[in-house]
């Protein structure tokens, strides 16, 4: 499938660079949260991060405090989120891995979140849950 | 300073484990936004994503796949979100580097994005901006 991201990796729609290398595109988002907000996009071709290379990961995990960083000084915020989305319902818009870098110059702009559903974790839940995950661990 | 994930790498507070290696320890958040809700804290102390060494940002980066992967079998869920707050306005709690994993079983759980103040870069700006940024990018 072809995103608008693939076109901006093949140089068919124009974008606002601030880096790239062989492993990915970070670009001005058009549509910003924050003066600064950028999104980094991965080159390898995976729809969500869970079915990403672990190379490209640690890649894109590598880059992310020197564009923090460059990000910071530039637009002079201080605070900052790295958000990234999978799947519709977790407000993933384009189909291939991308990471958000969102400056907070205030309260007011940049990321919100939401009043959520968060709970006490049950002892015993807590337990078994991460048993679980644990053995998926060592399997994947 | 001495954060609460601090004692708990140091195993002073206990903690339902799901994953350690050299350079991350992957817990349950003991206050879930969803089920699966985890917490991926660096070993290498920093506060902020933008003072972490690179060599850790990619250690990190290069397990989240795997990690999401296994907190997707082990809770059924198929959609989720990273996310990663630095400083007081953007929700950072702990003052060391940590990572959300955050399962969407439904829209109504897990991450919830308020609406924001997002706006239309433009052309001239974004222009500029992108310019400074990548200026940045070549000294840090």
């Amino acid at each position: 499938m072809t995103t608008i991201f693939d076109k901006i990796l093949a140089g068919e729609i124009p974008c606002h660079k601030v880096y790239e290398d062989d492993n990915l595109l970070a670009i001005l988002d058009i549509l910003p949260m924050s003066e600064g907000h950028t999104i980094v996009i991965s080159k390898e071709a995976a729809p969500t991060l869970d079915k990403l290379s672990d190379e490209s990961a640690a890649a894109i995990g590598r880059i992310l405090p020197r564009l923090s960083r460059a990000i910071l000084r530039a637009t002079g915020a201080t605070d900052f989120n790295l958000l990234q989305n999978n799947g519709p319902s977790a407000y993933q818009e384009v189909m291939r891995v991308h990471f958000h870098i969102i400056p907070k110059h205030s309260k007011e702009d940049g990321l919100r979140i939401g009043k959520g559903s968060s709970h006490n974790l049950e002892q015993n839940k807590g337990q078994a849950l991460a048993k679980k995950i644990a053995s998926e661990m060592s399997g994947v």
